[in-house]
């Protein structure tokens, strides 16, 4: 289909479409045009003509989307209907609330393992997983294929796990601990930055409040 | 300082730089060159001249940057030598491990209140914060000045609870909800949408995999 073309931006807009697709779908929506999914967006309905072309374009003069199909096919191209194991590195609220996250299995993400340094947790499961220590993970990952490591610990730990996974062959790193990494070029990055989003935050209220004289 | 002007990309860029500042200071760094700053950060030099000549520039030739004066000038910028006042919304994992994020008190971030749906969370506490119910919240924002609503709940709650949120004066929603605000305009929201975020790392493993055959 050509996607190799497509760009960063664009890749970046899709899992919005899939999702708000998927919201469509949940409320039994067949069919929509591109000016409705605008409204709906808020993005021009020239943008999302311009957006779906990428794929071949989904859309037919006069009938709009079929949400089904344009769904099904994004999820396809997002490659979430290949399964990806997972492991995540760090057994605390965040980790928890992570595994805990139904969308996972829906998109084709199965955990297969959780990791922690704390002793206290061992013996714990979530969702039927057990979480181990952190000296059973290089084992583990040497019997298990595992797509991605998943890191919810301080920054002071991360470089190390990192390169633990990459080592055995982790060829993608959803990293939630606030540092960058450095890692080799085909290794896949995906930071959530959780401390530079409430920055945005806050910059965003310093500027409201000082509009508003408060 | 004239920072009104200054684009959304530049401010989008400028919580990583008070990151990366934060660490030199705690690693002793008392002034660095836009050069060194640049292979750390991987960004071009020229890149962060322009950046930070946003805020009239706090370097000067041949000598660099003071660390710890862009950082507090950055930070004064960001807003976090102020305080915020906030509530979460959603006591479950990811509410937990948002309360129990210690670089919050840190960054002006104050929490004073957590809500959530489930009667057993009732009398549980987070950092000396105890848990309410739900029904609670809206006399408790009629006796308190809040600037951000935490959501960490399910995207069907979402709605009725940020329409609360916003009818009683808050400013500010972080949300975690897999689902987008219609709120007024003045209204800050920023979005931290974790299955996005897990469907790019998808495209970019099913990228990988086809390359590779795999």
């Amino acid at each position: 289909m050509g996607e190799r073309q497509i760009s960063q931006a664009v890749i970046r807009r899709l899992p919005r479409y899939y999702r708000y697709l998927g919201e469509l779908l949940e409320n039994g929506v067949e069919r929509i045009s591109s000016n409705e999914l605008s409204k709906r967006m808020k993005v021009t309905a020239s943008q999302i003509r311009q957006d779906l072309n990428n794929f071949g374009g989904f859309g037919q003069q006069g009938y709009g989307y079929n949400v089904k199909y344009l769904h099904s096919e994004i999820g396809k191209i997002l490659g979430i209907d290949k399964s990806n194991h997972m492991v995540i590195i760090g057994a605390g609220n965040l980790g928890h609330a992570l595994a805990n996250y139904s969308a996972f299995e829906k998109r084709g993400f199965v955990l297969d393992g959780m990791f922690d340094v704390n002793p206290e947790l061992v013996g714990m499961e979530v969702r039927g997983i057990p979480v181990q220590m952190i000296d059973e993970l290089e084992p583990f990952l040497e019997s298990h294929q595992i797509d991605i490591g998943v890191l919810t610990i301080p920054k002071s730990a991360v470089v190390e796990i990192a390169n633990i996974l990459v080592k055995h062959g982790v060829k993608a790193i959803w990293n939630f601990a606030h540092t960058d990494l450095n890692l080799p070029d085909d290794v896949i990055v995906e930071n959530v930055h959780l401390s530079e989003s409430l920055m945005r935050l806050s910059y965003n209220i310093a500027r409201y409040k000082e509009e508003h004289n408060k």
